[in-house]
């Protein structure tokens, strides 16, 4: 099983390229707490555009473009609810909580997937002076932890008929909204419409080094630019950062189709080699998680033997391991995660 | 309808009788920020051996006695799980963010009522260093918006194993453990020894005018001392409130089984006049929800037109109200809001 | 040196008297969290009127009145000043920060003193998107750490134009407010329109045992209102505490000046004996702080020695010990701690 | 008065050079919150060995920097101090408050030079279970709102002394501490050595875009590295930053006294034009403030008329405007500030 080394660990792995170092190296700064960076100020114009908002917020990380969502519709005390595997409720160190005193409740969510009954049964509307009402619901399309699943267009519609009509916000974590518009043909902007706030990320699948938007109306993204500073985030001469964005959007959003399709071919291929590690049919985009237990394998054991084979892979939890595929990882690659990942989840 | 009129919104309503009040006006006090009240002193201890644990701290509210229990296992950024509907989670206006930037994750629970499985499905441990583990689960028992239920003890049992592996601290709020032990028969200690820290409440069933505690090992409450005073509820000549405490202790603890025999008679006339209603399998203890809608009505006519009649009750949604009852509750009254409440659930 | 026990640790230490313990039990009761307590409502007009707010609102400490009137006009991210013994700044556990995230910066102020050119200096006005301007200035009076001094009330007036047309709020700390009004015969409500909330209590010199009082305009009240419950001060029956304060305002309030008398009378006799440890002119109220390193103590032993005798103080630092008059203090007991203190002070 | 444009706003409007734009370009890097970026390691080796500190962490702001250092030694309602216009309590937002809970006391400090008879005044010791006592020292070299002011060293390892041997931590804000070391001849490491950590920017005087990092010990580095997450300032592919920070080292800091120089042959023509103005011997680095208050003229005022003619200041407040050298500032536009600034401040 020798071939060459797939690092699958994740999609935040990817380097930037020779053109995208290229076009970094060329951007023109300026001090972007002053706003007077213009690489930047394009770019946040470019995803605006984009994702059919008022305006957009540079971030260095895709934590703060969320945190810096949530907090523009719930204060401290006030409360925020999402799926109990939602990545700003389960992977941001409790920062809700930490940096903003947001509450927030959860459920179980099947892959992650938009239940908008569930949603119904959790969120409190009209609490009175003495509970707390809830501020903001989170979705999260694709959903990270729910396996790179894409949220049906439709549920989401119907959620943001629900919370308007209830005076509820809806945050989008949209850190891979893009695979999300790939896989499904939906448009950005029939995303992003289903939501006051979209937070996208330019350092997965985009291939970017550096950085996240919030985007969302004008008053929302002012108020979340003095966040930011309070928050650590106010850099200053971002346009080499902006202009690796820029780069993405031009040359890799379109190949992300690429990423879906191998990673089909590998989940299609343990499948049917060992149909109760993976379903395919919930492999929507560029993540695999795969049950390596069912399998007769621990997590620890199978990411350990696929490195060994030079296949590289992370440890969701005690029986399950993730595989994710990105700019970096090319056909020959992908044709050895193959056959190593058949070759083990047949070995037992 | 006419008859005496029933307040059962709460049994937080209860009023002190005049022989709490006479036991109030000749306590012994001192200053119990240094230390020197006896009377409170003397009420901590006895609670303590009440719930077998090592010691007791005064609180002037249950929602505090919560938060010091809750903030002794989480700090800031870290994590408590517990039902959606867990009175901490839900009814304590986000404290636990607001107050301690603890962060929470919650599942959907049928009638309060704890699954052990669902808290390991939700429960993270050995997360790493970029991911919270959960720090503390919160039981409720009896649990109020699961409609007074009791929880069963051996799955209390199994949690208390379950956790105690995976180093996750339990905290029981047990406003009205009083009321599943009256209940269930279960002794408080055998309660109190599923959990690390345990809150019970003197101003509810018990007809104390003010006051709960926090019971756990001496080093806990020597810390929440300290919080409490930083919560601002470091009170002074706390003995007054501490002999209505210990009234309540030796005068309201057996009589709570009345409350139940109440609460259970008219659960069963109107689950025989309306089935829909209400299922008298769920009314454990003093707690009588009423699925209104069932019967046609909206919560806010039902309340209004029981209100008129003289029974209150409390819509704790769009189709329930809540009749809860109390130490100022007597049969009159109950035989009274029985024919009201039986009137109005036949009346569409 | 033998004489009655003089207990002047500090004037939280009163008991309730024969006539406020029957005025507790006999006090009209009901349920605060929802409104409906009779003698906790009258209680809370009475101080309002008292105060010339609008509104009042009872509160279990000091340090929560407190807290609830710096949040009234800070949020998180805000910042409020004062000088750096100020009780809310010095002495609350660092409350403010931690429950409501607000920053603070203070100035040293001799004795306390409020200097209007000093708050002039330090307060930010303006300071734009990226820094914090000044919300809030914390004026506290008579200053506790400062002796018991009274603040002039010509410098509060000139505080208060200034903040006014700055658009800063003052928040009064009166939990001694009482004895500022006894010593310098100004109004309470001409100290309380400097301010835009006033936090009074009920448990230092004025002897009930639990209990303060946030006064401010009715909007300020309300919100207060939700954030008591959330910072866990949302009791139930509080007439049995209203009650107490309500006699203490009818027996106590005329009577300090009879502690301020006492106090007086012991500083002018020490500084006779030794003029280094007190100078009587910073003696304005029931509080002396002695300087025992000027007579070649340390506070430690000092306060041991004493306490040998029967006078008990705190020592405040290395060498300063604090002596509080109060309701539980008679001309005997004072007699005592003036020979006893003066034959400390010249002992070496 | 026409000449070039000098944009002396601040020294974190510095651009990269083609040179390090370059070196960017050229960089090795991974995913540094994997801790893979090998551009990234070896500048954090590179500072922690100039500061002669175990170990060092890269931000994406010297306020993050700032907040993870004072983080590490203050937990939730603890407390630092330091005097009232440090960066870190003054112009970060009220970060360590709403961030980390942590309160602040501070005191006025004469062009912001450490004194610490002062800090031993404020700073509080044993204080017992409820007061909280003091933390961390925040020193801050040189002082921005100062006016670039370098701390004297034998005064901040007076300050170490104290500290040590009272068990407080102290955390020196080295934003600009090479113009201090570029000044004073002093080595970086004898400032080091007075505090247990150290914040450094790289996009001030040292021209990098984007930057800073925390030093300090193995344990604080390893914790704040976790912490930075939370905040939200885990980035990916830092190296491209890193690159630039290790050129800035390499090839902008021995020529800050370049800057110093310019500063204050600046500085000495305004103050034989209008001594009031200006004081030569508190110019010590790159900053220049201007009292125009003293020429006649109002800060907002004054930095039109100067922005007029193509000299930009920073107004900080009513009566003063900043100036500030760096490394996109030369003769010839330092040649045209003078000229400029003697006019306006002799024109009146």
């Amino acid at each position: 099983m020798s071939g060459p080394t797939a690092d699958l660990r994740s999609d935040t792995l990817t380097r930037p390229t020779a053109g995208m170092r290229r076009t970094m190296a060329d951007a023109e700064v300026g001090d972007d707490v002053y706003g007077e960076d213009p690489t930047v100020n394009a770019l946040e114009e470019r995803v605006a555009d984009l994702l059919g908002t008022e305006a957009a917020l540079f971030t260095p990380t895709g934590s703060m473009a969320n945190q810096l969502g949530v907090r523009a519709h719930a204060g401290p005390g006030q409360e925020i609810i999402g799926d109990h595997l939602a990545h700003v409720l389960r992977a941001e160190m409790g920062a809700a909580a930490q940096l903003s005193g947001i509450t927030s409740r959860t459920w179980i969510a099947e892959r992650g997937q938009l239940d908008v009954d569930t949603v119904k049964q959790v969120m409190s509307v009209g609490a009175g002076t003495y509970q707390v009402g809830t501020s903001c619901v989170v979705v999260e399309n694709t959903h990270n932890f729910g396996g790179g699943t894409v949220q049906p267009l439709d549920r989401m519609q119907s959620l943001r008929e629900l919370t308007r009509s209830a005076g509820i916000a809806v945050h989008l974590d949209g850190a891979r909204l893009w695979n999300a518009h790939a896989a499904s043909g939906v448009p950005l902007q029939e995303y992003a419409a289903c939501a006051d706030t979209v937070a996208v990320c330019l350092s997965k699948g985009l291939g970017a080094p550096v950085g996240s938007l919030l985007a969302g109306s004008a008053a929302v993204v002012e108020e979340a630019r003095a966040w930011r500073k309070r928050f650590g985030g106010g850099m200053r001469q971002v346009g080499i950062l902006a202009a690796a964005g820029s780069y993405a959007l031009d040359h890799h959003l379109d190949r992300l189709s690429e990423d879906h399709r191998r990673t089909r071919l590998v989940a299609e291929a343990l499948a049917e080699a060992a149909p109760d590690v993976v379903d395919p049919r919930w492999v929507h985009t560029n993540i695999l998680v795969l049950d390596v237990g069912a399998a007769g394998w621990t997590a620890a054991d199978f990411s350990a033997a696929a490195r060994e084979a030079g296949v590289l892979g992370y440890p969701t939890d005690a029986s399950h391991v993730r595989f994710v595929w990105h700019l970096d990882v090319d056909d020959a690659m992908t044709e050895h995660a193959r056959s190593t990942l058949v070759g083990l989840v047949t070995a037992h």
